[in-house]
């Protein structure tokens, strides 16, 4: 059975995350002041063949442990769903 | 009102991802080969001040029209929440 997984790896929230702060700067220099406190991380979307949802959801777990992450700097939240 | 917008700009379908080709060959080089189809973007939180969500709507659509994403090689998605 194939699922789809999307993955989201953020800076720790105890970090600095300076491209967010650039990213903020540049949105109201051109006038979006409205929007503050961003931070950027990365989006993975995924196919995964396994038999169930919960071995689907081992597998990523394993992936964003073993390597999509980074725990010295990064967190991630990932959701599964049949494709 | 405060809103949070959860943002992903993603590499257009039509184009091939290098970095999500790499990672893939990565999954699988570590035994991970039942993962596939890698794609790799960006995920972007931001807080938003707007009186109702349809402010914050167009004002996350103008984020990433005039900053965030580049229309000729990604798209974007984004859900927006009260904070």
């Amino acid at each position: 059975m194939k699922f789809k997984a999307e993955i989201d790896v953020m800076p720790l929230k105890e970090l600095l995350d300076p491209q967010g702060k650039a990213v903020g700067i540049g949105l109201s220099n051109i006038g979006l002041n409205a929007i503050n406190n961003v931070r950027i991380g990365k989006h993975i979307s995924v196919e995964i063949d396994a038999n169930d949802k919960a071995e689907a959801e081992s597998k990523i777990k394993n992936a964003c442990d073993k390597l999509l992450a980074n725990p010295v700097m990064e967190y991630y939240t990932f959701s599964i769903n049949p494709a």
